[in-house]
This record gives structure tokens, sequence and C-alpha cells, in this order.
């Protein structure tokens, strides 16, 4: 199973160098690979960016910055239908609870991580105790560096990597465009191509109150990139699936992805219905509406891909050839050959165990995946009050614990973020809470059973529709300083409080804590386990000629810029300006069709035939939403905004036949920032002129 | 569980005399009741008519018209949506495959059928005796009378009645109004009140090329009616659950409803997603995407019900009143009081065996209910090209059987009406028919898993994209030829077809007879006799009080107009074209809000005041969508169309508290047809004038 082709989305401190100069004659230097990670960033609502001026201006997508965009907006004012441009930095607009995180440095502590779990400890102990030995390694780096630090899991459990990102939380918005030629398509064209999207917005960090000094930035190309070009994608992916077993893989087709659709539609169906209602409960509704699609399309292109069977085919070819690997391994050590390290003599019957031991933690999962998903993860309460409510009580239990003994996401080096966005006064909207709520809650007596214990406790006597609404009218935590009295206050407070919302917090915590429990002890510690000696029989068998599965860090991705071929069309690896135009007159320009009125008016100033989206096949995925594309002098030639449908298999396989990224030109965002929008400073901002 | 206040769809040939001529001083005379029965009308694509002249006119619902509607289109010709007027015979519209049916006669036939069956009988011999003697029943019947005749199975089992129609398949389309008006407000409004919709069409049944004589016809009333007035509602309700038991209501709420939603929001989203590509989309995808929704918003309601205790305990009460007056009805006998009959001696002994027996059943039902509706029912091929295929299958294989032996929709006396509708002419899409069958395919694969060998029977080597494209693409179908040519070739043609959906249905059908049979004797077969016993209790106790569930027949409701109250606003139990106007204007006329242009046009020729929509407690439920609603003297002053939110419970129990049906108002019906549509021989016809 080694990387061919373009495949990889690679760690910044093991790029492969070789392929690289072996397949494309590129020489990746080290001066290259520090500007790429100096110049990326991490939005931490989910989605990527790189600075392109030295005033800690960053691009990334209009989707990316939908949350943001959302939470500035009003009943009348829409920024994130209408778009928003601050020509001077003084009406630049502060994001409520955006924090961005830019990778300064990676050191490895697999070694330590290891050496803290013993093999003669249970599967409680060695989750506890590497729990404990992470936050300690997190906290240390913190106080010693003040850079944000967390232990990243790589090869499911093969590597450990500390990473320190540089953190900003005073983002501002400088530019948007309208939703309508951001997303022109909408969800049909989601996850289609040709594309024609203005899918970019802009922020700019701020420190101190001033712009952030930024020298490690992206030159914005004025050509962009031409047919055949070797591009990079820098960002942050966040979960691929191409190491798990095939017992894991069979228990995502049979189980976990029918669930995760059953409960997006779900949701999709009722966030629909609420939007359908008026103009404002739609504006109210945009970005979850957005979420919940986008997630049902990307889930329907992972189950269709494991219900192919060539695609079974090729992941039962790979396992195979690592027990084969393996077993050539212990042939060699018993003809005294390879290496003498005597660990490896056990490869082969490792392999095989491990295999065998992930197939039994399937088994094991399917008996509490539901009710895990439903109260711990939190399927059955789905609105942002349920989280809030939750922290509250949860820092009441766990604040007065040391460090290294709390819940993952309480650990010291972790509560100034975890605030930030809990007191967020990003405004929410009662009835909109009361209806995802009522389709949540509906949900859960769905998969559980009106006889349920559960479900019976938080029902409480009604069903799901009267619980919901009983419980937005009574709970107060809409208001931030409610939050905050909770937290100041602790458990006496938490315990004192009448919220209906922390009442059912606290009546709930024990079963979910349980579960979790279950889950790290019984799941994710085996597992992690086993993929630590699969990945052991990797690394002897393929060198590190494999990526590590994506995990939102910051990678490495590269590619030829590259049409295809569909039902014997040929696609161009661009698109312009003009089939926009074609397609909108096509579909009489109906919604999600409609473009905005200053396109429609502007269209005589554009030159038609600019580029607008181009494709490649660097290796994405979602996470990777507005990353920059770099050519060879380490320049901007466009931000990845999408994949194809052919490409929604690669959370398990990499293929270039079809599959390809999508991203926005930059030549386009230049003609168009020039000729319709009247925001000359920002590009001079971007191109000097 | 006796019938109180207006509860109750009742049989036409044992209505409530007693309670109308007590609560409503009403005296419910043979004529009237001859004249309402000889003048309802069934639909066979679902739902209920009346005839309002005496030349076969009828009315019924627009959302019932709806399959005719969009028969008759294609592209750039949209019925459906911008209406129809044929101002004179000539003009009118056949339609492709619609057949309606008119009452004329009901034979109790109880003790034939169930003397057919012995104690000593398995449930597989019961079930085959049972379907053979009504098969019986209704073929001599056809035989001797010419007329559609069907054995009705009532109170779950408790009697059998044979129902003799009138059948007309000349069916022409005489007027429909703008969709936009006839369901303002759409999927948002569907089940909520007020409601300004004019959902209306008329149809005309012809005979030997001319215009039905129909003597029995409503008179159409000019004044509608008022507040407080007693009206009925004549017409065909679908299914209401009310005799079930617990068990089976707790499996319903646990079990079949949870996967029905998850089906139908599969579905739903399939249908929507369709439709967004274009407005041809949209035009093809409309009649599905509406009986797709709708059943979602019903079956959401239900569900909601049955997750409510309090109407669980209603239930709980209501069963436990059967088991203690059986209970008593044994201490009387036992001191020598009540009948005589010695099978009543059994009444307690024999409920809580019939309540233990469907307990038992609905266990039995959980270990293969799933496969039985993907398979047997067709949950997995949601395309009518998947019955089409098998109908003609299943034809070869059947009916070289004696008729009495044959699957019972195919006994002698339905061919006809089957084969109509089998060779219908009317339009196909093979583009959304791929789309849905994509969905449901893969809808299949999430219940199943992807090891199973049905699913792996069915995929054939592709994943459910891939292979409704396979099929769709090779399948001849579409041409009613081709049908016809294997129905008439027989076993021989349908062995020798290599039509890719023969195909597929040939491989599946073993396993849906298996499915089939399975259910017939399991389920089926002791869940009537046990329901049997139940009604025998029910009849000894309540006596003729409890009106049977609905079953898509003939049935009289009666109601008070009445307004009620939601949240403390008081809601007039009548809107007004006014308020069309108003909504529209406050919600920015967007879709689904949008008012056709001849309304906004013609607003300042409309009296505003005109009622429009008004609601009454009488008991209905879907199928009686298109009922004439009819005063004390058997005129028509409304035409039933849905019923509020709160109605959603009437499957279960019945309320008149908050819950309404809706009617459109006789008089805007007048209104809207002389001041805005060019209909004046239409308004003639209907009042003379």
């Amino acid at each position: 199973m080694p990387a061919v082709s373009d495949e990889g989305m690679w760690l910044l401190n093991d790029p492969p160098k070789q392929h690289l100069k072996d397949a494309h004659q590129f020489d990746l230097t080290g001066a290259w690979v520090k500007n790429a990670m100096l110049g990326s960033v991490r939005l931490n609502s989910g989605g990527s960016g790189g600075f392109v001026s030295a005033e800690g201006l960053f691009v990334t997508n209009h989707h990316v910055a939908a949350d943001s965009l959302q939470k500035l907006s009003k009943a009348g004012q829409d920024f994130l239908h209408d778009g928003f441009y601050a020509d001077t930095r003084e009406k630049e607009l502060k994001c409520p609870d955006q924090e961005i995180n830019v990778l300064q440095e990676i050191v490895d502590v697999t070694g330590e991580v290891n050496a803290a779990v013993k093999p003669s400890m249970t599967g409680a102990e060695a989750f506890a105790a590497r729990r404990a030995v992470m936050g300690k390694i997190e906290k240390d780096s913190l106080d010693k560096t003040a850079l944000r630090s967390d232990v990243v899991t790589l090869y499911n459990g093969g590597l450990y990597h500390l990473y320190r990102y540089k953190k900003y939380t005073d983002v501002r918005l400088v530019f948007a465009p309208e939703r309508q030629i951001a997303s022109f398509g909408g969800d049909v064209d989601n996850f289609e191509y040709p594309r024609m999207n203005l899918d970019i917005a802009f922020f700019r960090a701020y420190e101190n109150g001033a712009p952030a000094r930024t020298p490690n930035f992206f030159k914005w190309s004025e050509t962009g990139p031409a047919g055949g070009d070797l591009v990079f994608v820098t960002g942050h992916p966040g979960t691929t699936q191409r190491l798990e077993t095939l017992a894991r893989l069979k228990h995502r087709r049979d189980y976990t992805l029918p669930y995760t659709l059953y409960r997006l539609r779900t949701l999709e169906a009722a966030l629909k219905q609420y939007s359908e209602q008026s103009g404002e409960n739609a504006r109210q509704a945009a970005t979850d509406l957005h979420s919940v699609a986008n997630a049902r399309k990307a889930f329907s292109g992972q189950l269709q891909g494991l219900l192919d069977p060539k695609i079974m085919e090729q992941k039962q070819k790979s396992e195979r050839g690592l027990i084969e690997g393996a077993a050539a391994y212990k042939q060699r050590v018993s003809m005294g050959e390879g290496p003498s390290d005597p660990k490896w003599r056990a490869a082969f019957d490792d392999t095989l165990d491990a295999l065998a031991k992930i197939e039994a933690v399937q088994v094991k999962l399917r008996g509490f995946e539901k009710e895990y998903g439903l109260v711990e993860t939190g399927h059955a309460f789905f609105s942002p009050l349920f989280g809030i409510a939750r922290h509250c009580v949860r820092m009441g239990d766990e604040l007065p614990k040391k460090s290294a003994d709390r819940l993952r996401e309480y650990r010291d080096s972790n509560l100034e973020s975890l605030k930030y966005q809990l007191f967020s006064p990003a405004p929410m909207y009662p009835e909109l809470e009361r209806a995802k709520l009522t389709a949540s809650l509906t949900f859960m007596a769905e998969n559980l059973g009106g006889e349920h214990a559960l479900v019976k406790l938080v029902l409480a006597g009604n069903n799901p529709a009267a619980r919901a609404e009983e419980l937005i009218a009574g709970t107060k935590l809409l208001d931030p300083a409610e939050r905050k009295k909770l937290v100041e206050g602790g458990k006496q407070a938490v315990d004192a409080s009448k919220d209906p919302l922390v009442v059912l917090t606290k009546a709930v915590d024990a079963e979910a804590r349980k579960l979790r429990t279950q889950y790290e002890n019984e799941i994710e510690e085996p597992e992690r386990q086993a993929y630590a000696a699969l990945s052991g029989v990797r690394f002897l068998t393929y060198g590190n000629s494999v990526a590590p599965d994506a995990t939102f860090t910051l990678r490495l991705a590269f590619g030829t810029v590259r049409g295809y071929e569909v039902g014997g069309e040929k696609l161009n690896f661009h698109t312009t300006f003009g089939e926009a135009f074609e397609k909108a007159a096509k579909l009489d320009g109906k919604e999600p069709f409609d473009l905005p009125k200053r396109w429609l008016e502007g269209k005589d100033k554009l030159d038609l035939s600019t580029p607008f989206n181009f494709v490649s096949t660097a290796d994405t995925i979602g996470g990777n939403s507005g990353s920059p594309v770099l050519n060879r002098a380490g320049e901007l030639v466009g931000i990845n905004f999408d994949r194809n449908r052919h490409g929604l298999v690669r959370n398990f396989v990499y293929t270039d036949v079809q599959a390809r990224h999508i991203a926005v030109h930059s030549k386009a965002v230049l003609e168009a920032l020039r000729k319709l929008y009247p925001a000359a400073p920002l590009v001079k901002e971007l191109t000097g002129k």
C-alpha cells in the first residue's frame, strides 16, 4: 500500500522530498516548507487558510467564513448573503469567537507517550496513563513556550507528535462576496465540477489591537496555474480512514454511516422546514443547513464508496499485502536476515493479532455505539445550548481535579480556547434551537425506542416536541453572562441551578460518562494499541512512503493541474467567468443558480474568458477548505474549496482517474475584485498595485 | 372506549342514528344516507370526491387530482402548476389511468368467511382458506352483478362485508386552479390552520363515450356553513389504528414508524436534490415529492402522538377497560345472568389470550419486518418500474392457477383494474426513476448491511448508484407495449426476457414470496383471529357504539363547525380571501407563499371577506381528501382537504379540543370561479345560474 502517483497528505516534518524530485523534478527545500508552515492558518471553526500579506491578512473560503459571517449578522443585516467589505482597517469587524492557529514547530514525543503505557496495564489504566502523559507534555510545553500545545496522534496510534501553535483570537472580517456567487449552484453543485464559485473571504489577524506581523505569507500570483503545472495544497485535512482495517470499514459501512445518514437527513428535513417558513428563518438556519447538507452529501459518497465491491477488494488486497509483508519478514528473520531489533521478529503474529483485536472491538462497539453517539457525543441534543450546558456542568466536576486526571478537553492547556468559545456572545435564536432539539430528541426516541430508560429520562413525561419547547422556553443559557456565572460558581452553582437544560444535562451525565469511559477503554485504547502494531509493520515494509491518516493538523499535498473525462465528455482543467453567466441563463437564474445583482449588472466590465475555478490531482479532504494552493515558487495560485464527487471515496482510497480537488483561480479573485467590487485597497495589499 | 362526542368514521349500513338524534337532534333518514352513498366517489389513485351534477361532474381536491394533472403534463405544459379549464365537453382531457368507484351496495358476509376457517387449521391453512372464500364471494358477485366486488375486512377481522361498486375508467379533467393557490403555503402549511387553499379540482365521469348519468349528486350550497352548524363528511378514510392493542402500537412507535420516517426522509432528500437541479426536474418530481413530504409530516405527527405518555396512558386505559368488561361479563355469566350463547362465557380468557397472541406476533414481526418492507412491499425499489416488472413476472406465475389460489391481487375480480394501471401510457422520466432507485437501493443497503445476501443479490457487484444507472439504462418497461408483450407472453416470455429489471425481479421473487407467506401466516392471520376475538368482546360490552378502523372504504363522519384556541389565540372557524393576500404580502410572496398572477391581478374583483377555508370537529384521516362536506339538507357546503397538526394523532385517538379537519368553503369556490376564472359554464352546471 505505498503511496503512488500524487497520493498523500504529508507531515510537514517528513515531506516526500525524494518522490517530488523523482516524479516532478522538484527540489523541496527547507525554506520552502518553512514558509508553507508559517504561512498556513487553521481556523478552529473548521477549515484552512493562508496569510497573503505581511500585515496579518489571510484568505480562506466563504463557506469557512460562513460561521463568522452568520454570527456577525442579524435580522435585516445579512453579511452571509449580501457580502461585506471594510475599505479601512477601522471598519474591519471582530468575529465573536473565531480562533486561528499557526503551526510553529513539531516535536516527536512518541517515545515519551508510549513509555507511560506498560504492557501489563488494563485498557482503562493504559488510557488514563496515556491521557495523563499527553496532558503533561502539553502543559509543560505551554508553560515553556506560551504556545498552544497539542499532542497529535498519528497513524491511529503509531506516532505521537507535539504541535506548537501561535494562536490569534482577535480575528476581523475584511471581505466576503455575496453568497450567490461564493456558492453558485448551492447544494446542487456541491461536490460537482465544472464549478464557477468565488468561494473566498478575507480576514485579518490582530495582536494587541494592531494587525499581526506575518512576514511568512504567500505572494498572490497574478497569472495562476497553467494546465499540467505541479501545485501544492497546504492545509488541515480533517479525517481520513485509509489505514483502517477492513473490519473497521465494514463496521462504518453497515452501522456508523447508515446511522449518520439517518441522523443528517432527519436534521436536514427539520432545518429545511424551519427555513421555508420565512426569509428570516432561512437566514437564521443558513449555516446549520449548509453544514448538515454538506455532511450528508459527503457521507453519502463515502457510503457509495464502501458499498462498491471494487473498493472493498482494493482494501482487502492492501490488508493482505500487509500480512504477506509481515510473513515475508518473519521468513527473512528466520533465515538470519533483516534488522536485529527483536520486537520485529513477532511482526507476523502481531499483525494477525492486531487485525483480530480490531475486529473484536467492532463487535463490542455495535453494542453501545448508538447510545454513545446520542448521549455522549450529543446527537440527541442538536443545539449548541446543550454543549454549553454540558461544559458548565462538567467544569464544575472536572476543574477541581488535577489537570492530568480531567476529561481531556478540560486540560489546563485547552481551557483558554474552550472558555473563549463557551462565553461567545454570538446570537442564538430560540425558535431555531427548539426546532433542532425537537428533531434530535425525536431521532433519539426513534433509535432507542420509547421504553428505553434514557429516552424516558430525557423526555421526562413529554413527547419530543413538547420537551424541546419546555427546555428552550425555560433556559437562560442564551445569555453568556449566565454561563459565566455557572462556570465561576463551580459545582455548587451548577447543583443549585434550576435551568432545565442544566438539570437535564446533570441527569444524563452519569450515563454519558459511563458510555464515554466504555468507549475510551474498550474501543479507543485497544484500537490505538492495535494500530500502533500495524503501523510498526507498515514502517518495516514500506518505510515512510505511506502518509498518516488526516487529523485536522497541517499537511502538505501535491498534484498536477489536469482535467478529466466523465461519460465520454472531456472537462477542461479550468472554468471561466463566462460559464457562470451561461449556466445562470440556462437555468433561468433560479435559486441556487441566481447571480448577484452586482455580477449581472457588471457583466460587461468583466473579461469573461478569465479562468474561474480549476482542478488538480492533489490529495485533499474536508478540512482542506480554504487551503492555499501554491506553485513551485511558493506563490498562491488558488484557494482550494471542494472536491468533486469522484473524490468522495478519498476517505478510503486515493484515486486520480477522475477524482479532483477544486480551487478558485487566483486570477479570478483579482479580476472580480478589480472590476466588480470597490476593493482597491485590498487588491493593493495583495499585489502591491 | 365507546364513541363520545363526534367520534367515528361510520359504516354506511350502520350509521349512528340514535347518537345524531340525541346529540344533534338530527334525523338521519335512509334516503339521506342513500344519496350520500351514491353521490360519493372513491378515486383509486387515493382520495375521495362527490358528484355535483347529474351529468357525471365530480369535485375532489387539487392534491388528489395531482396524480392525473402530472400524468397529463409534459415539459413546457404543466397543468399541475398552471391549472386547466375545459370550457366545452370536447376539451375535457381523458386521464391515462384514473379509475373511480361508486359504492352501490354492502352485504355482510362475515358468516360465510368465518365458516371457511376451521379452528383446527394452521395459520397457513387458515390464511389460504380465508383468501379462497373471499375470492370466491367476489368472483360470484362480479359474475352476478357485473359490479366491482371487494370483500372488506372490518374491525381488523371482526366483520367481513362485501362492497359492490360501479366503476368508471373514462374520467376526464374539467378544471383545476393553479397549484400556488390550491396549496398556498405548500409543505410549510400542510397540516396547519389557519389555511387559505383553493384545494379543488373537477372531473367528469364518462360512460360509453358520453357523460355518465349521475342522478344522485350533491347540490352545491351558495352559502356554505355557519359557525356551530352540524356537518357531515362522506369519504374514504385510509387507515386508522384506534382498535390496535398497546403492544401493536408500541411496535409501531419503536420499529415501524422510525423505519418509515428514516425511509421517507431518505426519499425526500433525494427528490429535493433532483428537483433543485432545474425547473423541468422540479416539474417531473412534483407529485412524488408532495406524496413523500406529506407522508413524512403525517407519520411524524403519529410518532409524536405515540411518544406522548398521555396518549399511551389513554390507550392503556381503554385496553384495561376491555379486560375489565370481559371480567365483569364472566362474573355475570357465573351468576347466571347475561346472554346464553356459550361462546361468550370464555370472553375473559379470550381477551387475555388475544392480547397475548398479538404481543407475541410483534416479537416475530421484529425479526423480518425490514426485509419484508424492503423486498416484498418494495421499499428497496422506489420506482413504479419495479412494480410493473413484478406484476409482469408474477402474472406469468399466477394467472395459470385457479383464481382462488392466486396471490390476492391477481384474483379474477381485480384483473381488469390491475391491467388498466399496468398498461397506463402515463409518462415516466428515466433520470427521475434513476435518482429514486439510487436512494431506495442505498436505503436497503443501509438497513440490511453490505454483507446481507439480499443486498448482494440486488446490487449484483455494483454500488447502489451504479446499479440504479444500469437498471434504468437497460430496461424497456417505460414502454407500455413491452409490458403487454410480457403479460401476454406469460411465463415463457418472462423467462426469456433479458430486461435487467425483469431479471432482477425474478431473482428476488423467491425470497420476496417467502417473506410474504411468512407475513401472511405468522402475522396477518393470527392477528385477524385475535382481533376478531377482541372485536366480539367489544361488541358484547359496547354494542355497535364503536366504529371500525378506517379501511379506504366509504364512511360517514359528522361534526360541528367550530374554531379553537392555540396558545391563548382564538382561531375563527373560517378564514377569508383577504387573509391569503395578507399572508403573501407579509412573507414577500416568496414560494410557497406566492399567489398566482391571476389572483394578484384580480384581487380588486374579489369580495375579500368571502370565507375561504373552514374547520369542523368531524372525524377524518388521510384518504378523506376531497370528501364532500354536507349540511343537514345533504347539500355540499365544503370540500375536505386536510386536518390540522392536532389532528395527526387521530390515527390512534379521537380528540376535538384542538383537532380539526379543514375544508374549502363552497362559497369560496363560487366566488373564485365567478370572478377570477373564465368558468361560467362550470358555475352554471353547479348552481343552475
